[in-house]
């Protein structure tokens, strides 16, 4: 028998109160797994109110819910840092174990969290907090241990992969894109935190953990993220055989670790570039199981419960006869902080679209700096944009160093004739 | 200490050997698991010598070794039927594990096998049997536990995606290409067993009693192979904007159980139409989770390996410490046999190809027949073949029962003006 005490019964936390009550007799019928809902918590009496007249123990005090003799396992879905963190914390000190689908902490506190539950042989699982539906935690800590992955690349945002297809399907510009995004519910009302990229920077610091085996920090991954990104760069994509996908990407790089988040021009022969909407999708390169790719529902009520559920079930089967070895800190060694490989060391081919004034000689100025930073080109595109008297110079590199290619751009950017900073966009190979 | 006994020195036995002293230090230090390979077991002194070299305890005697003490878990990775199933039955009798590649054993004899395995509260591990490198076993039984399985669709078979994907790329008919892909080693001197779908009717009864918890018979499973497959079929897909994949199809239909293997016209925006050679991919669809596409490598032998190590890194972990629970007869109930869907009740849009004699009055004729049937037209479309005097005649139809498609199909086909076998193709949706 597994008792669960659950924070949270907003839209995961209600999904998984939903999920529970339709599976519960099956998983005891089926796997001869007990769970037991034990205390449902929430902020207030009105939160927890309908779960009360259904007949469930609830509670507003989360902390005492904690320190009890209650429960089993934490499942924290308040989301949030300092009171999940504190919760977390506590739980694991007190002997239980911890389900969660909180990213941003995990990400930011995981060097707290891990190591702790190591100390206290217990498991802390958070299958749910990436990629929602996609089994990618249990992929990397369980499927692929026969191998060592080389480099992951993977759309883990669903708000950035909806606003880029429609942009893409409807030659719509970002901000026309994102309003209606936010009018459907697929963008927040501050949408900062997904379209620049940081919540695709935690979850791409958790893979990059799991991994390289090491710490990754998520405050040094380099982001950028979709805000920049014009239906112009995605009209050349198209012409260029490619579509944008904001990426999160790692590679193993000997001892260091390249872990970064950026949007990329992605060939239409990649199975990425297929993945459109609000689906997350996850490629990986092992050493010895070849290429693989998971796609799925990257969010939502149900899909991300489901893999909260996912991980009760788990739990219950590795403690409810003898203990199920917990994974070392999540199989990664928080005392090994990474080395992350600077943006500057790295290479791509590059898109760059310059905007220039229609103005004689500008091309060969463009080329001449590019030529004296030793950047091959494989393709020129000029054309006339809507504004009159301006031209958009794209520019394809071949394979250049990243800070070669900064002091180019930077180059072209102090020209008289530039008219607006100019986009860079890596392909994703 | 999980002490390996491992049967059979092949390419998928080598790779584990391989694997296995590639890593073992890895999972002691990283998770604390700890591996031993303890016998290595093949038919010949030959098989076993270059591993008695390097200082490993070889053995010719399986029995001996299974009977022993010195083992806790069999690696079955000989094949065939009839020694493996009484390996496993003897290592299960006598209290050890089971791991084991073999999809063709545990669908014939798994009624045997996960029954015994369930009374004596032992694991049985099957993660290399379907899909290779795709953890789709562990996605089923664990990640993807808090849904149900609505229905399924996959490319299990490597072979016959390398060879359909040619004829698709190159536009050559089938025996041309199965003749490169046997010189080329992605399909067997004798290829029955791939081309004509058996192999992946294994893997789809075991992939659908995943699904279904129920017993699926692979003797009751319709299976139809990719022999027929014509260069001119492939043709058509490509015009009417699909191409032919070999599905393996699993389908809830309430209390019974819709699985099937046939070619199947799957559209180019369907994310299975991208995965090509010998790449294989399993599409889920799930109540709570929604739809989620895994895809990797197939067969091989060390995508396969890594498989089974990750199958024996998860029993590792279970057993070291106390005894993670095993999933009763691998999460499904033998005693509780499916009821499978008759081929003659499904549904689908068929593709439909009739080869006549370049007569007058032909297609009136056959769409009198499907008229007569209740069979809805959706395109047709004429054209002259290679052969002077012959005229193909293509016929999308709407959705229709199978049955009343078979009955028309008959009638075309003992038209006088009809020269060869109609071909029939069902549509994926």
């Amino acid at each position: 028998m597994l008792r669960i005490g659950l924070i949270g019964t907003g839209t995961v936390g209600g999904g998984v109160i939903q999920i529970l009550e339709q599976k519960i007799a099956e998983y005891k019928e089926k796997l001869g797994v007990e769970l037991e809902l034990s205390c449902i918590c929430a902020k207030s009496e009105e939160e927890v109110a309908p779960y009360k007249a259904k007949g469930y123990k609830v509670s507003t005090n989360a902390d005492e819910m904690i320190a009890g003799d209650d429960i089993d396992v934490l499942v924290e879905l308040a989301g949030g840092y300092n009171m999940p963190r504190k919760w977390i914390l506590a739980a694991l000190e007190s002997g239980k174990h911890v389900v969660t689908a909180n990213k941003a902490l995990l990400a930011k506190y995981g060097h707290e969290i891990f190591p702790l539950a190591a100390k206290k042989g217990l498991h802390v699982l958070f299958e749910a907090a990436v990629g929602g539906g996609i089994p990618i935690i249990r992929s990397v800590q369980e499927g692929f241990v026969g191998s060592t992955v080389e480099s992951l690349s993977c759309i883990i945002n669903g708000t950035c992969n909806y606003i880029l297809s429609r942009m893409a399907e409807e030659g719509l510009d970002f901000d026309v894109v994102l309003k209606d995004a936010q009018k459907l519910g697929f963008a927040e009302a501050d949408p900062t935190f997904d379209i620049e990229g940081i919540d695709s920077a935690h979850k791409t610091a958790l893979l990059a953990s799991l991994c390289s085996g090491k710490r990754v920090d998520f405050e040094k991954i380099h982001v950028t993220g979709i805000s920049k990104i014009t239906a112009q760069d995605i009209a050349f994509a198209k012409e260029l055989g490619c579509c944008v996908k904001l990426l999160g990407i790692y590679h193993r790089d000997g001892d260091r670790v390249d872990a970064r988040v950026h949007p990329c021009f992605v060939p239409n022969t990649n199975l990425l570039s297929n993945v459109n909407g609000v689906i997350n999708a996850v490629y990986l390169k092992c050493d010895n199981l070849g290429e693989t790719v998971q796609t799925g529902a990257g969010a939502g009520r149900l899909p991300t419960a489901s893999a909260v559920v996912a991980d009760l079930v788990s739990l219950a089967r590795s403690t409810d006869q003898g203990s199920r070895k917990a994974l070392p800190m999540g199989w990664f060694n928080v005392e090994n902080s990474a080395t992350l490989v600077p943006i500057s060391e790295t290479s791509a081919r590059y898109y760059l679209r310059f905007t220039s004034r229609d103005a004689c000689g500008v091309l060969a100025k463009i080329t001449k700096i590019l030529a004296d930073n030793n950047i091959s080109i494989e393709t020129i595109i000029q054309k006339n944009v809507n504004d009159p008297g301006k031209v958009s110079i794209v520019v394809i590199t071949e394979k250049t160093l990243d800070s070669k290619l900064s002091k180019a751009v930077d180059a072209v950017n102090s020209l008289s004739e530039i008219v607006e900073k100019s986009q860079v966009i890596r392909f994703l190979a």
